[in-house]
Parts: C-alpha cells; structure tokens; sequence
C-alpha cells in the first residue's frame, strides 16, 4: 500500500522535531507542511486537532496523531522493522514514558520563563532549570544515550530543547555547562546523527525567534 | 517466580482507583498499602518516588513505576495473558493513548475548580468541566465503552472521576446529568463491574474528604 505521510509543523516546536526525528531514523518518506501558528492557522490544522489546534499532527493516510510523544509511539509501531526507538523491556519502556512524561511537565513551561519573566521570578526560573537539567543528567548517568549504547526513544523527547540552551541562555544570562557538561556532551553527540542534525533549527534563529515573542508578548 | 505486587495509595486518588481497577481486571493479587498523605508520608513512598512523592505508586518485585497511566500500560504489558486492556491496533492505541492524556490534562484541575473557586471564577469552572465532560460523552457515542464492547483502558482512566462527581455537584451546585446523560449512563455501566465496584470510595465519604481540604486550605 502505498503511505501517505504528512507532518503539519512549525520549524521552531521542540514537540515537532521529536517527531521529525522519530521518522526519519525510520527512513519514512513525509510531506512537511510548515504552519503559520500566529498569524493563520490551516483549516486542515483546525479539521484534524480539533481539540487543541496544535501542532505537531502526523497524519497517516487521511488520519491524525496528535502529540508528539504519542507520535513517537506510534511512528516506533507502525515501522517496527527499523531502529527500534522505545525500549522492548515493559520496566524500560515504564520509566522511558516516566521520564519523557517529566520533561512535558516541568522543561518547555520552565524554560519559557527563563526569558519570558524578570527579576526574581527569572531568577527562581534559570535556577528550577538547571535543577530540571542536573535530574535529567542524573538519569542519564555515564551512558552514551538515555537508553543506553543507542539513540531512542527519550533521546528524541528531549534533544528539540537543546537547540533552545543558547536562546535561554543568552535571555536569561545565565550558563548551563558548568553544572551540566555531561548533558551538553550528550547533546553534541546526538547532533552528531544526520536526523536531528536536519531536524534542528539553527540556535540563532530560535533566537530570533524569542525575540519576535517578546515584541508580540510585550516582554521587554 | 513468586510475584510481589505493592500499591501504595490514598483512598480518594482517582488516579490510584485506575491502576487498584487494571490489578483486579488482571486479578492481579497485590498489598494495597494507605498512604497518610497530608500528615506523614512513609519512607517507602519518598524512596520509591522521589522526584513527586506522590501516589499511586506500583512496587513489582522491588522496582517502582510511578504515574497511574504508565502503571496501567505496564499491567497491561506484564499481565497479558487475561483482559487486554489497551487496544491493539496502534491508531486505536494512539487514539486511547491521546484521550487519557487530554483527561490528565484538563479534567483533575478544572473539577477541583468547581469546588475550591468561588463567584465567576466557579462558573467559569462548571461551565468547562460540562464542556470537557460533553467532548469526552461525544467521543464515547453510543457505544458501550470507549474502546467499544469492552470494558477497557480509556474507561478505566475516566472512571475514577465518576465517584467525585456527587460531591462536584453538591459543592458547585450544578449537575452533570442534563448534559452528559449518556455518560452518566456509562459510569453506571462501569460501576456493574466488580473491579470498579470495590475501588471506588462512596462518594459520601469523597464528600467529607472536600470539606476536609476545604478546611485545610481556609476555603469557605
């Protein structure tokens, strides 16, 4: 049967470049289709996410898949025959969902406040960040990747934030290295794979792109 | 092998009622511990879950696997050979897999809204959990449950709430029932299985439990 794959996305979405990544460590052939989020939103954004009228939607022959870590999921499922990406072990496989479920809780909401916020709240932010970061890092140990010697699953959750570090870095002036090196050595080898080295935007243009939000937002 | 199954539990969780709900469908025989969470929580509990501290967890055989939704996959996983509760087909799954997440998302806050909020704070509030609760009642239909004949994983995700609803009512002051018959009338279906029946509190008792916490947090 012949696939039809289209990814309704938007360049600067961490949650979308997990999927981005997810298919092409499967070699799946997809259509990308660039959403404009603030301005006009597609009506066939609207007709397939309905719900939350979000990007990333996968749509697999006619049908959607929204949010991107069930999209991971799905993706790994439905293409099982190529670099499995969630662990086989139920017990591996319940603490990679703990994990990727931890980072959507505590990192895009905690990073959005390292630039969006000032003063004191800003402070607590950079300081909850790093908190987040040396958890993650503590969970990543001495391995390679999260799930060991290969690049999966939690390594795709997490790696879309790391082309936001310099943005939330140089915003919220503060460094992440210091307490973090082993998880910036982490993310410099993820990029060393041709999948998220194309599916990461260029860290000055999340820059740029913070910046565009802090105008619309009136963030000064 | 000889299994060890341990959940440590607060009566009132919603949550935990879903992963006590998949042990019983497995028949699954486990030690259900009671968690004292607001004056003493045990050792066990902080070393087993260390980065929230909260219930349900589930021990098997020593190892803890934190969040009700993963531990009912998990259960699922493990305990294959009786009751399939996820479905297997992976849009199915994704599909399940999006609306447990869309009940964690919305349902748990804004029904505690309808309590803890007064004035237009409170309508606002019972407006949306009657929205939340007619997407949920459209995407049931007329079929029995979610997932369709059987009594399955989205059901036991959304069930819990049905024994808070009493005490949502009585508190706002307003009720589900012209609404949401239909999911009424699938919350009764639900309660007629012996594994819901025997985890859900009475919802009297779920009553006095939100005058405590009224009391404890100096809501009036």
């Amino acid at each position: 049967m012949a696939e039809e794959v289209i990814l309704l996305n938007f360049w600067p979405s961490m949650f979308g470049m997990r999927t981005m990544i997810a298919l092409k460590e499967k070699e799946v052939k997809y259509e990308h289709r660039e959403e404009d989020l603030i301005n006009n939103k597609s009506a066939l954004l609207l007709e397939m996410n309905p719900i939350y009228k979000k990007i990333p939607v996968l749509i697999h022959n006619g049908k959607p898949i929204c949010e991107s870590v069930i999209q991971v999921q799905y993706i790994d499922e439905i293409w099982s025959d190529k670099n499995p990406l969630l662990p086989k072990d139920p017990y591996q496989r319940a603490q990679a969902l703990f994990w990727a479920d931890f980072i959507d809780k505590k990192l895009y909401v905690c990073g959005r406040k390292t630039w969006a916020t000032k003063g004191e709240e800003q402070e607590e932010a950079k300081k909850e960040f790093i908190g987040i970061l040396k958890t993650l890092q503590s969970e990543l140990g001495d391995k390679p990747y999260f799930g060991g010697d290969r690049f999966g699953f939690l390594d795709i959750v997490l790696i879309g934030f790391y082309s936001w570090f310099p943005a939330y870095q140089k915003f919220g002036n503060f460094s992440i290295e210091p307490e973090c090196s082993k998880l910036m050595d982490w993310g410099k080898r993820c990029m060393e794979r041709e999948s998220v080295a194309t599916s990461l935007p260029d860290p000055e243009r999340v820059g740029g792109f913070i910046l565009q939000l802090k105008k619309l937002y009136g963030i000064e």
